[in-house]
Order: structure tokens, then sequence, then C-alpha cells
């Protein structure tokens, strides 16, 4: 009943980021953080802004293609089977589809034991911490901030509107088993 | 009497960058935002670990050698210089040396308005953001968030324990002259 | 018999990354890129300087610790169940153990069909470009340049010294099948 | 008659930050590296998509709003400052204007002895090498490959098409006085 993975889902500038590595610090074990940022460093350049990839609306919002969604299919089956094969796995998660999201990893991780954690910021102030880092596309934060949560089923939810990420991380570390 | 430098010091993980993207942001006029780390960023990657150069002590602190000391004068003599053809620039800072720090921006400056704002965190909160960050050598946060403050004369403080980098940079542009 | 994976196996500063990049801009197909480095930035800050994880030695030399194995060996049984799945991926290696690293990476693969491509570059050269690149320990380049192909089999070698990585990658896309 | 300053102007992707950290490591006192990555960093992120300052056209090529000619104006005055002041300064450009960009700066930096030093790369090479960075617009190389070298007077040339970048700064370093 060893806690195998640690799903964080939050939007973009949520501070999920940096709860994953303050994680890493107090845990005992060494976990790897991945994540859907890891997934779409991997892709094709050419991937990151076009129809068959990741395009980024006006507003901020990500439509994601076919071949994105065939890709990152193949990438659950491998994370889910990294933990099988005994590497502990903080997963960095923005579950645009909500609901749907946490299915289809539910489906690759199938028996894998996993702690769910929803990490949730007030929309206003993701909006200004995404401003504050400046290397985000104006708009992610305040987009994502509610439909990340829709219809998601949570072990520990965490906020960082006034919680420190350490803080946090701490909290989460207390349910790992 | 238009302000034309905005001095930000604070130690390191205090937040001073994302006041300075935010106040980028929130001010009606272009601004640049330079600062010591551009300054490092410049210098031969052999200084950045030389005792002519930069040198990091096992508990973070920062030792900073002669050729440094040279680079540094003539790189605020050339800033002044910006300041006086006409850029707004937010001077993103760590005065390792308190009072004497500011002394020797105050004379390259001369004349130039300056807003002196001190960027203040608990140094037990900076060191928990300094492992969310992951990018900086342990123990800075905490041995930079006093000394950087000692004896040096503000028009302003923020604090950023409790308040956002937003609010903290609206504040700020509410004293821009 | 299509092939599912290419690893590209060289030096420090050999010109992996880049010959990557370009086989995913030339390649029909969608491919994702995965490697050594990926999986390093993975780990927790504090693996990449301890026993227990990476070590550098003065003269650029690389030590690996057990707990390094033990997360690389699940890290390869996921990428090997990524390809199972699907998805093709290219893999920017350096093999630190020469023909036992390339045993670990069968091991792991299995029938996966796999292009073994080695990334041949003058170690003087290489030097030259690590000093040029400015973000790598000086003499990493110098000390993986033949070791990472010690008793190594490729079906196909580049050269790099005096060959554009695009035109590396033009070469090994004419062999995959 | 000493050297102060030293401009490398060639296209984007030809090389001249690779030179630039050569020079930095082959030269016996230290430079330092600023140019016009630096200043396009400095400004507010809202300025590197407008058309007050910076505009990417779809084939690569950059124009160049009316703020951003202020600051870069202030910004010339301040790198002459410095150099004054007794930095030595190593000047990374991109002359997108040609001669026109070539007389700013000799406006700006008057009787500052400066090492003019063209960096030519062929533009299919630049081209090339640019897919294998992923991390520009493509087309840039390309587009500036010829343009940022029109109606320009050098000292010296160097050629990055056969030639490694520290051969190339060899060759400079062998000229400053």
């Amino acid at each position: 009943m060893t806690t195998q993975v640690i799903v964080l889902n939050g939007g973009s500038s949520s501070g999920k980021s940096g709860i994953a590595r303050c994680l890493q610090a107090v845990l005992p074990d060494p976990w790897l953080t991945l994540g859907v940022d890891t997934l779409i460093e991997a892709m094709p350049v050419s991937m990151q802004t076009s129809a068959a990839g990741i395009e980024f609306a006006p507003d901020g919002a990500i439509i994601v293609g076919p071949e994105f969604r065939t890709l990152e299919a193949a990438w659950m089956e491998g994370i889910a089977a990294m933990a099988r094969a005994g590497a502990r796995i903080i997963l960095d998660e923005a579950f645009l589809g909500g609901a749907a999201s946490q299915q289809r990893w539910l489906n690759a991780l199938g028996p894998v034991q996993v702690l769910w954690v929803g990490v949730r910021c007030d929309g206003a102030v993701a909006a200004g911490r995404e401003i504050a880092r400046g290397d985000r596309i104006a708009g992610m934060a305040a987009s994502q901030a509610e439909i990340v949560h829709h219809g998601v089923v949570y072990d520990l939810q965490v906020e960082t509107t006034h919680t420190e990420a350490l803080d946090c991380a701490r909290a989460i570390a207390a349910s790992v088993l």
C-alpha cells in the first residue's frame, strides 16, 4: 500500500512545480518529478505550435491536437511502467479536461498506488504570479484556475493562495504511505 | 523631480525579480530591469568561481574579489549614464555590503533621482522559497535576509512574506514621481 | 521492423542534442526526445551533488551513485514501455560505462527495434565547443570523448567534427526503417 | 590605443555568442559580454511583442518600434560610459540596419577604441544551426545572414561556416591591442 505516484493537479502558476521541488526535499526517499511540461519539451518544436500538436488561444487557453493525444497515451503507459518498476514519481499536471484527464491517468496507472492532490490557487492571485514570472503566456493562469479541477476526485487538497509551497509539501508528505 | 531609477534591494529569494516584472507591467512608461545578476552573467565564466571574481561559501555566503569590484564600478558608471540619457531603470540588487553598497551607488548615480525600496522577507519563508525554486545554492536566502538591509536608508519598504509581488509593485508604483 | 527508438550516444558537447532536434525536424512522424539529462532534471536537486546521486570530479568526470542506478533502471523500463505503446523515441545519451551502458539498455528495451548511432567528435574540438557553450563543467567534453564509445556496437556512426548537425540528422534519417 | 570594445556583428545563429564566450576565456583580462539580447531581456515583456517594441514577422524578420529605439539610444550611451570608466566590453550585435546601425554605435562610442569584427556564416548553414538550437524563430538566420553586414566597415572578419568558435576567438584576440 506504499504510495508510488503523487499527482499534483492545478492550473498554470498555481505553484505545483515549487511544491514538487519541496516534496523532493522533504520526502526521505528519492522521487522523480515528471509531468506534462516534460512531455511538451520532448516533442518536436513544430508540434508546440500546430493544429496537430498544441495551440495557444489568444486568451491563454490551450488546444491539444490528435498527435499530442497519441504521444501522451504512450507517455502515460511509460510513466506507469516506471512506477511499477520501482520509481517513486511526482506528476506535475494541469488537467485541462478535468475528470476526463484524471480518467486517462487512472486507466494508464491501473493498480499503481496514487495520491491525488489538488493544488488550488485563487485565480486573481495566480494571474498576478503569472505576471511576476514573466515566462508564461498572459491569461493561462486565469483560464485554467477552475477548469482543471472540474469533476476531479482528490485524496487531499492544498491551497497556495495563502500557504507557502514548503508548508503545502509538508502536508502532502504527511499523507504519503 | 521625475523618478529615474528604482532600486529594489533585498536578499536572495525575497521576490525582487517578480516585483520588477510586475512594476514593468503596471508602470505606464517602459522601464528597463537590470541588476547584479545581469552583471554576473556578463562576466567570464571563470570569474564566477574564482578568488578574483565571485566565490560561494558552503553556507551560501558570497565573497566578491577585486576584479569583480573593478568591473562593478564601471558597470555602475554606465547605469548612471543610461539613466541620465533618459532610460528609466529598475535595479534588482542585493546589497551584501549593506550601507557601503548603497554608498557606492549614491556616488555613481550622483544627482539621478532614485526611489530606494527595501524588499523584506522573513528569512525562514525566503529559505522555503529557495527550496521551491530549486536553482539557487541552499543557504543564500537565509544568509542574506538581514545583512543586505544593514544601515541602508529607504524611501519605501515592501514586505513579501504575506504580500503578493503585484501588490508590492502597485505600492511602489504609487511612489514613482 | 519499424525503427522505434534511435539511440544517439556520444560525449558531452559532441552535438547530440542538436542532431536530435534536427532529426525531429526532418523525420516525417513526430518523435519524442528524451535522455539522461531528462532523468537528471527529474531527480531531487540534492541527488545532483551527492555520493548517492551524481558527483562531478574536478576533471569533469562524472561518478554515479547507487540511488541513481536504481532510478535509472526504472526509467529505462518506462522508456521501453513508452516505445512498446507506440511512441517513437530519440534517446540522447552518454554511455559513461561504454558497452555496459549499452547492455543495460539492451536488457530494458528487449525486442524494441533500435537504431544505435555513435556520435563522434574530436576531443579537442568538443572541448572548444564546451568553452563556447559556457554552461558545462570544463573537462567533461575531453574526458568523455572516447570512453563513451568503448565497446559499443553501432548501426551507424556520424562525425560532428566537420559535419553539420542537420547533415548528420539526414544521414541518420535515411537509416530509419 | 588599448582596445576597449570588441563589436561582434553577425546574423542570428552565426555563432557570435560562442565566439564571445571563447574570447572571454582566451583574453588575459576580464571582459564583459553585453549586447542586444541583454537589452531585450531588460525590457518589459509587453515590448517584446508590440508595435512600440519588437515584432517578429512570419519570415523571422524583426521590426523595431519607436520606444525600442529610445531605450536603445540610452543603452548605447550607458555602454559607452562603462567603457570610458574602464570596463572592457564585448558587444554581441546583429546590425539589422547595416551601416546605419554601425553609425549609431559610432556616435555613441565617440573616441572609445573599438575593434569591429564581422562574423560571417553561410546562410544555409546558419539556418541548419537554427534548427539544431531549437530556441529561435525559424527564418531569422536566413533573413539576417546578409543584411546585417550591408555597408558595415570592419577591422577583421571571421567565418564560422568552417571555422570553430575558439579558433575565431583566437584570431580576434590576436588583433586586440
